[in-house]
C-alpha cells in the first residue's frame, strides 16, 4: 500500500485517507499478536510506513488516527479489537463514498443551467471511494438535467486533468474541453467561464486550502475576473492543529517535468522544481463544499463543522 | 518559408519579420520580371502567401509593409529596384540585430546581482536574428558580471521554455529551473522571483501587449504578488492601427495539446482549446524595454517612440 501511495498508483486526498484505513485493517486482518501492545506494535509500524508516503494530503493522517483512537478505546480483547478495527477501516471507506455523495448534492445547487465549470487535477471517482468531490457535483448537476461542460485543465506535471478527469466526464457524455494549465487566464479572461470548482489536500483552520499545484493560480485569476472559485472536500480534510507555515510541501522527483513519456523534454544540466501542491489564501476563496453544507473559508465556520 | 512558419520550424516574432524580408528577397533574386507591375505582382503574391501564415505576430505584417513601401518609393528600373529591395532585405535583417543588443543593454540596467528572472516561452536567440530580447537582456546582465538565475516556464503546449530557453541559458552558463506552467504562482508567492521578463508577438498602442499564451496568467499573478513585470521588444512589434478587439488570436491544430511526442495523453472524445497567444493589459505592464528606451505601456509613450 505504502509503495502505491507514493508511486501514485492511489492518489487523491479522500481515497488516500481510504487507502490508509485498509492498510491498517490488512495489518489487523493478518496479525499473530497475543497481547494488546502486541497489536498496537504492528499497527503502529502500519501506521508509521503510510504516514511517510506522502506528507501534504491530510486525510491519510487523519484516518489513520481516527481508527487508531478508536480502537484502543474499545475495550474487548485482541481479537476483537482486531475485528472492531476491520468493521471501522470499512465503515470509514463507505462514510468516504456517503459524504461525496452529500458534497456533491450540496455543490450542484450552485451550479447553473447552462454553466461551464472549470476544473483543476482530478477531484473525481479515481480520487475517492466513489462519486469524486468537484467532479461528483458536475455529475450530479448534469444528472438533474442542467447542460453543463467543463475546461479540464490538463495539470502538468502528471496530466491528471487529461488523463483521469476527461476520461471521468467523457464517460459520463458531459462535454469536456482540455486546455494547457497556462491557457486558464485566457478562457476567464474571454468570460467563458462561470465557475471555478477544484478539491483539496488539506483545508486548514485558518481557511487555507491546500491543493494540486497551480490551484493558488487558477483562484487569483478567478479573482481578478470575478469568477467564483469553489473548494469542494469533506471534513475528513480539514486540519484543526497546523499553521499555514507548519505545512509541509511534497516535492517529488524533477524528472516528472524533465521528461514526459521517458523522453527528455530539456537539454542535460537543467534541473527543475518539482512541488506538488501550494497554497490558496482563504481571501481567494468563495466557498467550501463540504457534506455539512457550503460555509465560507473562515476559522469560526471550519470549526463549527470540523470533526472533533 | 511560408511552411517553414505555418510548421514553427521559424518562430519568435522578430525572427517572422526577418523570414519574411527575406522571402521578399527571394522573390526579387528570381524575379525575371520585365516591368514594374509585373515585379508587384510577383512581390505581392509572395506577402500574401507569407501574410497568411500566421496572423498574430506584427513584425510579419510591418516587415512587408516596411520593404514594400520603401521599394515603391525608389525610382530605378526593375532590375534597381530588385537590388534594392534584396539590399532593404539584409538591412532590415541586420537591424533586428542590432535593435535586439540595444534592447538588451537597456533591459540589464532593470537587473540588480542576485535577481531571479522568471521568463515566460522564448525571447532569445532562437527568436530573433540575433541576441534576443528578454533573454539577450539576462545574457547581458550574466556578462555584465551580475549572478542571475532564471526561471523558465516549460510553456505548453509546444515546450519552448524547456526545449528553447534552457537550451540557450545552459549554453551560456546561466542557472536555469525549469517549472511547469502552473507553478508560476507558487514560486511568486514565495518571493522566490524579483522580476519577469517576456517578449511580445505585438504590441498595440493602448498598451495591450499579445504574447505567448500563459502570459497574462503570469502578469496577473505579478501584480497579486508586486512582483515587476516587463516586457522587451523592439519598435517593429508595434502594431500602431489595431484596436484590441481586432487582434486575431491564432488557434493552433487540437493536436498539439491531445499529444505529446505523437501519445495521445488524453482518451478519445475529448476535444482541446488551442489559443497560441493571450493579451496582457496595460495596467498589468511594468515597463516595455525598447531598442529606444524604457518607457510605460501607454500610449503618449508608444507613440512617441513608435516607427512613422
Amino acid at each position: 500500500m505504502a509503495n502505491a501511495i507514493k508511486g501514485m498508483k492511489i492518489r487523491g486526498a479522500p481515497l488516500l485517507g481510504a487507502a490508509a484505513a485498509l492498510a491498517l485493517a490488512q495489518t489487523a486482518y493478518k496479525s499473530h499478536a497475543k497481547t494488546n501492545e502486541q497489536l498496537f506494535d504492528e499497527l503502529e509500524k502500519t501506521a508509521s510506513l503510510i504516514r511517510s508516503t506522502r506528507p501534504t494530503a491530510v486525510n491519510l493522517f487523519n484516518a489513520i488516527d481516527t481508527i487508531l483512537n478508536t480502537v484502543r478505546e474499545h475495550s474487548g480483547d485482541v481479537k476483537e479489537k482486531e475485528r472492531f478495527l476491520i468493521k471501522k477501516a470499512l465503515e470509514f471507506v463507505d462514510n468516504d463514498a456517503e459524504m461525496n455523495f452529500t458534497i456533491s448534492e450540496n455543490g450542484a445547487r450552485l451550479i447553473n443551467d447552462g454553466d461551464v465549470v472549470l476544473t483543476h487535477c482530478n477531484a473525481g471517482e479515481l480520487a475517492t471511494v466513489e462519486y469524486g468531490t468537484a467532479l461528483g457535483i458536475v455529475k450530479i448537476a448534469h444528472k438533474q438535467g442542467k447542460k453543463i461542460t467543463v475546461f479540464a485543465t490538463e495539470t502538468r506535471p502528471l496530466l491528471q486533468g487529461a488523463r483521469l478527469t476527461a476520461f471521468e466526464l467523457v464517460r459520463e457524455n458531459i462535454p469536456v474541453t482540455l486546455i494547457t494549465d497556462s491557457m486558464v487566464g485566457y478562457v476567464m479572461e474571454r468570460r467563458m467561464v462561470d465557475l471555478v470548482m477544484v478539491g483539496a489536500d488539506r483545508i486548514l483552520q485558518s481557511g487555507h486550502v491546500i491543493n494540486k499545484i497551480g490551484t493558488y493560480t487558477i483562484a487569483v485569476l478567478a479573482k481578478e475576473n470575478h469568477i467564483p472559485f469553489y473548494v469542494a472536500a469533506p471534513t475528513t480534510t480539514f486540519d484543526m492543529k497546523s499553521s499555514v507555515e507548519q505545512v509541509v510541501i511534497e516535492e517529488r522527483a524533477q524528472e516528472e517535468i524533465l521528461k514526459i513519456f521517458n523522453k527528455p523534454i530539456a537539454p542535460e544540466g537543467v534541473r527543475a522544481l518539482n512541488p506538488a501542491f501550494d497554497i490558496t489564501p482563504p481571501e481567494l476563496v468563495t466557498g467550501l463544499v463540504t457534506e455539512k453544507g457550503v460555509i465560507s473559508a473562515t476559522p469560526d465556520q471550519i470549526k463549527k463543522i470540523a470533526v472533533d
